[in-house]
């Protein structure tokens, strides 16, 4: 028990492969472009599948072209313990989103060899296929099909704006593979991954103890007011759609400070017609962007926002309208691999906390098909899907710690 | 005496030449586009011209097009009792704005000579080359130049979008004069026009006894805070561009209504950046339109405005970067010419009011070299720059009558 309680990833390691994987794509300001199923993601894929077989993992392809990658264990009947993330990236994508999840994966693997250690179950190293979903919709598209989420046939014809399928570029980069999808029992996933905020940098703390995912709702609104000049119209009698959006946007922005720390709630989008600098302005369509810890916080949420725009509509003789355009329930981790990964930190004595994510990843998907949990590191600024992503080696070594030894929680071992 | 106070216009006559007038550049949705210096210009001036001649009136072409039409007086030496507006239109115009001005005028000539009426001073109608400087900047550049405000040089060589200048578009319709502009003296000058705005429909007055002109000032405003993720970053951690716009925009528009009914504050334009559903705006830009009808009332709301910016950005970790781009002094109309008007429209027995005007008119350069005043009438709903825009015959005869009897008032008869 005290050499497993002694292992260490190598974070060198870890660093040095993230930095190679991140020539591949590489933009002029230090980030990554490199989205899902292009010739420079077939050239991702075949570094890090190199790299895999280099570690003696069996490499395996599903049909939709998640990977893989697996190291038996002595009980090869059980369900693997699975770790990984996503190598496709933003437009404007950073070095670390996903990919640290993979490659952390990766290093645990690399480790065990390093030190002969057995475990009971079989590893598994996963790589889900286009989790951004910028050029094929929808996002988390890999891990949505693995867990029945959606369909694969229905996704394999999804094309991106030159009218390529996923199905036909998979097969053009070699990543269309034979293996059913779905067809793979998983004892537990584990997901590391930059924070994406900036909670634990601001609250410094290395290690984010990831307990579950924000619920999301997404609304259209439009408001229609009476387009008039902006000059010979008196303030009594306009009807401005600009501002009754104006105290919605801010009144919104107050309902969810008012349940912080897990309400959130952002207007991204917003267009004024006629959008001219002497005309009160008629029509105006924006985004609500809610999300919360549970169903019943964004209940509450969206039942105390509908009151405010009834209230500002009234109040400005405008009209709303409000569509709903998408909807994620919350997702609560597994309390067992969720104190595995607590026990981990505060066995290695890294600084930690309990967080919600409140954006999506492959482990949404997972987490109804297997027990899930994941792991956050800091990400400098809280800055991601931005060519100046960053984040502190060290950091990223202990995120790789935690994974370590919760899979070895989680496997079991016989060192 | 009794004769002149009986004297009216003829209000068929008025509704039926601007009905004429409308049909060129007739839009389908019963609307004008007859943009300055095009062929249907030159129509609406030559139809005009025309009727000009046919009341005996001697026209005169300056070099910036702006026309003048001449009834004689007793007196030939003193200056003209002017009345005008202007011809040219918005793209999506409609049928009154600017063309009730003339043609209210040109019903005046045509009523003193249907009455064998004999004034002391001459009469001339004015029609100002583009008003409305959709298609050549900046407006009002007739009567700007007529009142020295513009170089005449220099607006010739002004260019529209396809390189087209004003010099050739003059020659090419025949209306390049040679009269110099603004060697012509001017006794007083009225404009009649529909108000553009909602305030006489909605008190339910026949004529506005407009005293003056409010001033302007035009700011283009930058927000800047910072993109983050909606998802993960919590609300105390955000500088959200929008919602501290949406806070500034909210705010001004309360200062505006404060102080009613001289002040008018509208945000119109707006642009988010980078405007995606799940990213917090970093950057928002806005213009703000401000009109008071005084200089300490503007100087008064500018300063109000900039420390609520001062307080919201503060309050929000955001910056604010404030720019004018266009300041236009308040105008005051002559008092002798505004009694005029109130006294005409007593006599006449219409419900009026004094009123403001938010919108700039010819009448606002005019004012800067002759006693000036104007007097509006109510239009549809407030409703104007609009194929929609609506006027009544028997508010356009009321205008009418009163600028006859002001114009009387101001030219000495004989009767």
């Amino acid at each position: 028990m005290n050499t497993r309680a002694a292992l260490r990833i190598d974070g060198t390691r870890l660093w040095d492969s993230l930095m190679a994987l991140a020539q591949i794509g590489a933009t002029e300001k230090g980030g990554v472009r490199r989205l899902a199923l292009t010739d420079l993601d077939r050239e991702g894929r075949d570094l890090v599948c190199g790299w895999f077989r280099d570690a003696g993992l069996a490499v395996t392809v599903d049909r939709i072209g998640n990977v893989f990658a697996r190291r038996p264990g002595r009980m090869p009947d059980r369900p693997p313990v699975m770790a990984g993330s996503h190598i496709d990236t933003q437009p404007s994508g950073g070095k670390f989103d996903g990919n640290y999840g993979v490659l952390a994966a990766l290093e645990v693997v690399r480790t065990l060899n390093d030190h002969g250690v057995e475990t009971e179950s079989p590893i598994e190293v996963a790589v889900w296929t286009n989790e951004e979903g910028t050029r094929f919709q929808p996002v988390m598209m890999g891990s949505g099909v693995f867990a029945g989420e959606f369909d694969l046939v229905e996704m394999l014809k999804r094309a991106d704006l030159d009218g390529k399928t996923v199905g036909g570029e998979l097969r053009r980069i070699g990543y269309a593979g034979t293996a059913e999808c779905g067809n793979r029992p998983v004892g537990a996933y584990f997901e590391a991954h930059i924070e994406q905020g900036p909670v634990l940098e601001d609250t410094q703390r290395q290690i984010g103890v990831v307990t579950g995912v924000m619920g999301l709702r997404w609304f259209q609104v439009t408001i229609t007011g009476q387009d008039a000049h902006a000059g010979p119209t008196p303030m009594h009698l306009r009807r401005d759609a600009l501002v009754a959006s104006a105290r919605i946007v801010d009144g919104l922005n107050a309902l969810a400070t008012k349940r912080a720390p897990h309400a959130r709630a952002t207007v991204g989008f917003l267009h004024v017609k006629p959008n001219s600098i002497n005309v009160v302005p008629g029509e105006v369509r924006f985004s609500v962007d809610m999300r919360h810890a549970t169903s019943e916080g964004l209940d509450a949420l969206e039942a105390e926002w509908r009151a405010l725009c009834d209230t500002v509509t009234r109040a400005t003789g405008t009209a709303c309208a409000i569509a709903q355009i998408s909807r994620f329930e919350p997702t609560r981790f597994d309390g067992g691999l969720v104190s595995a990964i607590r026990d981990a930190t505060a066995a290695l004595g890294y600084g930690h906390m309990d967080i919600v994510s409140g954006a999506g990843h492959d482990a949404v998907y997972l987490a109804r098909v297997a027990p899930t949990a994941m792991i956050f590191v800091p990400c400098e600024g809280g800055i991601s899907h931005n060519e100046i992503e960053n984040a502190r080696p060290e950091d990223l070594e202990a995120g790789g710690n935690v994974l370590l030894h919760a899979m070895l929680a989680g496997a079991g071992t016989s060192v």
